[in-house]
């Protein structure tokens, strides 16, 4: 299933080492201005080039197939496509007998029978959240009242993030991180009762991004130590304004209005330069595995605009 | 929307003082036996009573209206309802003046435009669970091959739960907990990649519980401490285990045959005897509000089951 | 998949000689008044009684049991159940091995592997629209402006319909017939492109009705005799207002302000009183089978109030 | 609403005159193979150039963007793009001022307040139907023992097709006509009842093609003037054989394992080259438009093809 929302709703499509990865946007109102350079900045938040990142830099173009005319939305589908052109594929031809721990190697091969594209993960490749980013542009403009910032807090426990890229690259090890997500000036009422919460809907997307592992709205794990005397969050004023916030702007699964807040795990990425044992399929031994491949070290540098992207995407599904 | 899954489909209603509260499964396949006997088990771990939880206490009978055919599911959808008896209604009434902090008052009153059933928290209240509980029933019958276990392993940070419980009771204040569940013989493959993902499936889910508020699959945020070289589990064998668990089963979205193992924190319960601050909103003052009404002071004590009924429920819409 | 809709949500469940058959509505807008008198009109147009109409008479009484309070819907899920009380299930034990011709028996025995409750049609039984019709009276009242009027317009191929049943309760057989549907003052808008166009809406509700074999829209298949100049509808006015109306209202899948207009095909009963050949699939021989219970020999008397719901289940879902 | 399906699921994009349409489908199975040769034989059945078939000629070449690996599908979402090549635009600017009678300007017009992407009918396009029949070739390979074929077999209610086209050309009228689908070798017990049934399935995607009016199975309308005890299909062997098919292989919304039959009218085409009263927005009077841009006088000669991939989709996402 690779389709998502309700009325705000994304179709994503693409592999790592394909033709090309992107999204259609479908339900977007009429009359929204959208043009190639709109997408420019989120894209280049998300891109690799960085230090911690992959050295493998994509173009990014997003390419305006669909649902735009004059300059404006024209509430027919989207489609937002990306060429891939800076690709390598030889690099990944042994993972079928050596699938890589921890990476969807093995599971692909199973699941599909052999018939994946395993050339860079295929279609599990990170890559394929440039659709998400891109929906996110869009889904920012539709509800343009409510402001999102995703912040890298932590990389290994660390809030000295440079400190601890540079032991990575030191160690030829990778690193994950924690990602705080802040939503202001939210209205009230967003998310339905039940299975379509504010929770619910963010964190089904946040876990389709590879490598999030964990999410947590408010204080989250925190509340389990505390009583409810402290947890509460006492209304102050007629707009519904809490004096805390320990909630994260959620009860119920509906918005209160104050502002979101939630906080997402990322793991170190699989995929690491140093040595591993692995499980040869072939001659059926544990084996010694160096990876090739061109990969990030921190994922977790390039995933906050896609974190800010997917609460967009949930935000603008619940706003139309 | 009150619905949720593609192939295994349920459907929830009812209110807290209604008449009644159930779920329809649709999409269960034809042939499984089915009576009301079946769900006793689980839904005497829901039932208050014990220590830390309400003295409401209703008979919850399972009553099957369709669906069941001598004793077997016929394949139509399954209408398990359950009748409220032991209600007191005129305990609410003063809800719409002083919300209850961190409790579902004030968002309905916004959403619903004041045409909520607020008595008990209407729509909002755990009690809806019972209709969770009785899709799991079900469901767990369908994926009876896979052992899901739930257990309350912390409550207000201490493992020695009762001595909390004491503590909650003796201060008229409410404790929250951490639920583990524990998924045993898998098998490979379950899960989509991106939106459909075991996390995003199992996650949306479990944020339709009231009260949960976090979730970390694995090691969870304890991930973003770790290292690749740490972090990686390696398959040891032809089957996929992995020499450790890290990933608590899922890679890319998609479970890998070792266990499925998550956790969830539940926030102490919002209803607490003790006095808290609200706002009046007839006269727009910050006042002392009491809670009146019967509650649980630690509803984790009651969630474990549900916890592996929504575990049944992603994983029965999975394997259809 | 018992589930329609994408804003306004129907889930029908039961049985003809089951406990009861209903519908859960999700979706419904808050504080629309609604009690149990506001079915009667409608469930009365569809109840047996009148001359062709089968003589097992049920009460057919509304109970609302979600979802209402103080006489308005809440936004929560609205339960309509209805029990079963004057059932006779003895009649069909031998269904099983004598499927009757043309009706669901044989195919519901292949699909449910056995499993399926048969008495009376079980989950197939035209006594589940009593579902459509509930979830019909609620969708009228969110599209008042719009007046829906559906008529029996012919009988066996006869406007003078008396005459028809005469002959069919004489010849122990049974007629079918042709409704015609209109909603009146209908907005410009309603329905989308493509997948959700309002002919596929509408024609997927119809064709869910027991008995539906064909559905035009406008002049329908007499379009295809008429050349486009004849066929086009002049807009004449700057509300839209089309000198004709042979498209029936309805434009690249949207309503154009014109009348909405369009008529189905109800076939002739299956269930005869008078002998008819099947296959026995104990002794693998054709054989003579007389249908035991009690029937309509003219279903489509009965049917006009269930396209009336149909039409307005499908306009409240693209209103909403 | 774009997308369609539970298991095969589609989602179409694109303009007539934009840079490209297509489609994505999502759900196709792993190891099918695929190239983009395999869509030559459909697409040709569905290009212009033969007597009475638009002029605007387009190369119509298969672009499989994603989800196909070494010629065989990967279980990812497929995306297939054709790029439009010979579009002149500027035949459509004066659409917005006088609407083309039944066609969807003026309603697309009010909807979407003129942000349309007005353009040969932008996404109302016929057009579109080209990531239909993309779909149809795909899901034809899955349900690959059944055998789809539908004819055109009356123009203009003439079976000789030829004669009326020559009409229409010499009138610059345009005409519609009936197509008739069969499907053969079909298994027993796809569909659902109620809102899955196979009519509704392939009622609602055949309602997505435009100018499709009205749809009828088995012998459809004419089972009304039909008696029971000569509509009634006795079954005549163990397998299911009936020994008359008047319900078209469908009872009770579920296919019997004879052939599935159905017919759908196809309206004459709404653009024709003679003179046509309608209303200007600008001045508020009737005027008479000559339409400019190419078109088809007959579009029914381009539909069977496609009438065949909307029935293989339906089929196919009940088959997986």
């Amino acid at each position: 299933m690779n389709s998502f929302g309700n009325k705000f709703r994304i179709s994503i499509f693409g592999e790592s080492h394909g033709k090309s990865v992107g999204v259609i946007v479908d339900g977007c109102p009429a009359g929204i201005s959208l043009c190639e350079d709109d997408f420019i900045t989120d894209l280049l938040r998300r891109k690799s080039g960085a230090k911690g990142t992959t050295t493998r830099i994509e173009g990014d173009i997003p390419l305006i197939k669909s649902g735009v005319f004059n300059g404006k939305t024209t509430g027919a589908p989207i489609l937002i496509e990306f060429e891939n052109q800076n690709t390598r594929s030889k690099d990944y031809s042994n993972l079928i007998k050596h699938p890589r721990p921890s990476h969807s190697d093995f599971v692909a091969q199973k699941k599909y029978n052999g018939f994946q594209d395993y050339r860079g993960g295929g279609h599990f490749s990170g890559r394929i959240t440039l659709g998400l980013v891109a929906a996110g542009v869009i889904a920012k403009k539709i509800i343009s009242d409510i402001h999102i910032t995703a912040t890298l807090t932590q990389v290994a426990g660390n809030t000295n993030i440079d400190e601890e890229i540079n032991n990575a690259i030191k160690n030829k090890d990778s690193v994950g991180g924690i990602i705080e997500c802040v939503a202001k000036n939210m209205p009230i009422g967003l998310g339905e009762p039940f299975f379509n919460s504010v929770e619910s809907q963010i964190s089904s997307l946040a876990f389709s991004i590879p490598g999030i592992k964990a999410i947590e709205f408010g204080v989250g794990f925190a509340a389990t130590k505390m009583t409810g005397s402290k947890f509460n969050d006492a209304i102050i004023d007629k707009k519904g304004t809490t004096k805390t916030n320990n909630a994260g702007g959620i009860n119920g699964g509906i918005s209160n209005g104050n502002n979101l807040i939630f906080r997402v795990a990322v793991r170190p990425t699989a995929s690491i330069y140093s040595k591993q044992e692995t499980y040869n399929f072939e001659n059926n031994k544990i084996e010694t595995l160096k990876i090739k491949g061109r990969h990030d070290l921190c994922i977790a540098l390039r995933v906050p605009v896609i974190i800010e992207a997917i609460t967009a995407i949930a935000l603008a599904d619940f706003s139309l």
